[in-house]
């Protein structure tokens, strides 16, 4: 699909990106082809960002880059899948390639060494269109293990990971809703928003001992529910065990109605943050697994057998 | 990604297209979890397709998505891999999911049955553009043998399915630049422009035989120079070959420069045809094997190991 500037492009700054992806033939095939260990299975997973929908107009392009990585990455992570490769199909606005180029590639260089994945294909085209770069990203899974929605059990003890409701909030200081008290919360709720970060090895460890997982892409009031419906039970989560950053303890103070804000903070999206289902018995031995990752968890709720009048069921 | 609405159209008609693969979980997980049999590799392709710029606005919305499947289809169909699953992140204009929605899994739906291949994941968002379809497309290849662009040696025969130039008059046609004198090349037309049909068995046959391959989605001189190049190669196409529809003649001998007609057929895209380079001795062995599918095959020309001054170098 690609025109000739495009082949030039991904010629020279795409394809260094798949360096030592073995089957990607260096971006210059009709496709890649991917092996899988013995007792290996694949994770697939696809999620398109679209610039003024999924990170601001004028956002900077490596940023956006690494933000539709990352979403795709969390993904994986939900399932506790080990990331390795992604493709991605890009549509540039007319005059908008030459600005976003450079810095697009140069996002995904930066990550790809954090999270120790690679290129191995896609499309690149110029349309009248907004900027949209989809991904489709591939982890690894044991034969006999992964993480799913569905398997949450009656009485799974709901533990959550990092705090909720950070990326609502740079959000809502990069719209100038409002106006962190602190330069500190300021740069750290926007990097919240900008970049968020896949809970990966949190995915993996968990993977033996979580019924299911998934990530808070939506808000953790609307992923709760997500993962309550597709295990056909109900999910009572308690508001005062949210865990919060000091920068939304700080914003939550300033609220008229604390019991509002805290609503508010537990149904804003963007987090990124993992969502186990665990057995009662195993919830200590998964924080005290995530804690040697230096990851604080929290336990937030329960799974319940039946329809409550819960805000969320 | 998806918002409320979207997961409801995920939920009602988009998850029936998963039905019978196992990994993807009714398209209700963050992914989905493949696996291969032993011995067997996985093909990756990736193309995204817009509205106005890959198919006309306000084509019907079956034709762009059969079309967008048939696109990816026909790449996997290039490396000789058989295909199986595919995932589409779907970007739809706001005010115009509704008139597309229904018609879009309809198209899925009849090309799904007809290519034997099912719907694992994607993504589905809302936003200010043009409609866009991408597809990330799976096929399975055996570990000894795949075709690669860049193994076309020396001296190979060039070998392409099918009939050279069609989809390009189709466009033509479309756009109101050139009415066929018969209404049923008006058809035949603009239906190989339309629908590209993936020669998917074609590929499975050729990858024992031939070295190489590509599929015509650029034109034929295009393909071609990209074959020679990744493999390092000149190649030479004998432009009184070109294997014709009677369509296409018939569009010839209105031609005031016919020379440059059989140029224009030859540089014209869309055909996703596939070409292929394959040792001089077992080229009729592959035409043999291509006609037992009912497919004509054609000799085109040549590789040759250095730069000459023939149109396509």
């Amino acid at each position: 699909m690609a025109g000739s500037g495009e082949f030039d492009f991904i010629r020279s700054r795409l394809s260094p990106l798949s360096r030592g992806a073995a089957g990607a033939a260096h971006l210059r095939d009709d496709g890649a082809v991917l092996a899988l260990g013995p007792g290996e299975r694949l994770a697939v997973t696809a999620d398109v960002l679209v610039e003024g929908r999924h990170f601001p107009i004028a956002e900077a392009p490596d940023l956006a880059a690494r933000k539709a990585l990352r979403v795709n990455l969390s993904d994986l992570a939900a399932m506790g899948a080990r990331p390795f490769a992604y493709t991605t199909s890009v549509i540039w606005p007319k005059s908008g390639f030459e600005s976003r180029a450079l810095g697009f590639v140069e996002g995904l260089r930066v990550d790809q060494d954090t999270f120790a994945v690679r290129l191995i294909g896609g499309d690149t085209v110029v349309a009248d269109a907004p900027w949209s770069i989809a991904i489709t990203a591939f982890g690894r899974l044991p034969l006999t293990s992964s993480l799913r929605r569905a398997n949450a059990q009656c009485g799974d003890v709901l533990v959550v990971t990092g705090t909720i409701g950070d990326a609502g909030l740079g959000l809502k200081a990069a719209r100038g809703e409002y106006t962190p008290d602190m330069v500190e919360d300021s740069v750290f709720l926007s990097n919240r928003f900008q970049l968020p970060e896949p809970r990966i090895e949190e995915g993996v460890k968990a993977r033996s001992l979580a019924h299911a997982a998934i990530d808070i892409s939506d808000g953790l009031l609307s992923e709760t529910r997500h993962l309550a419906i597709e295990s056909g039970l109900c999910a009572r989560i308690e508001l005062d065990r949210l865990p919060l950053s000091h920068a939304a303890k700080r914003w939550l103070v300033r609220q008229a109605d604390p019991d509002q804000g805290l609503m508010d903070l537990a149904a804003s999206g963007d987090d990124y943050e993992l969502l186990f289902a665990v057995p009662a018995d195993a919830a200590d031995k998964l924080i005290a697994a995530l804690s040697s990752l230096d990851v604080q968890a929290s336990v937030i709720g329960h799974m319940t057998g039946r329809r409550t009048t819960q805000p969320v069921t």
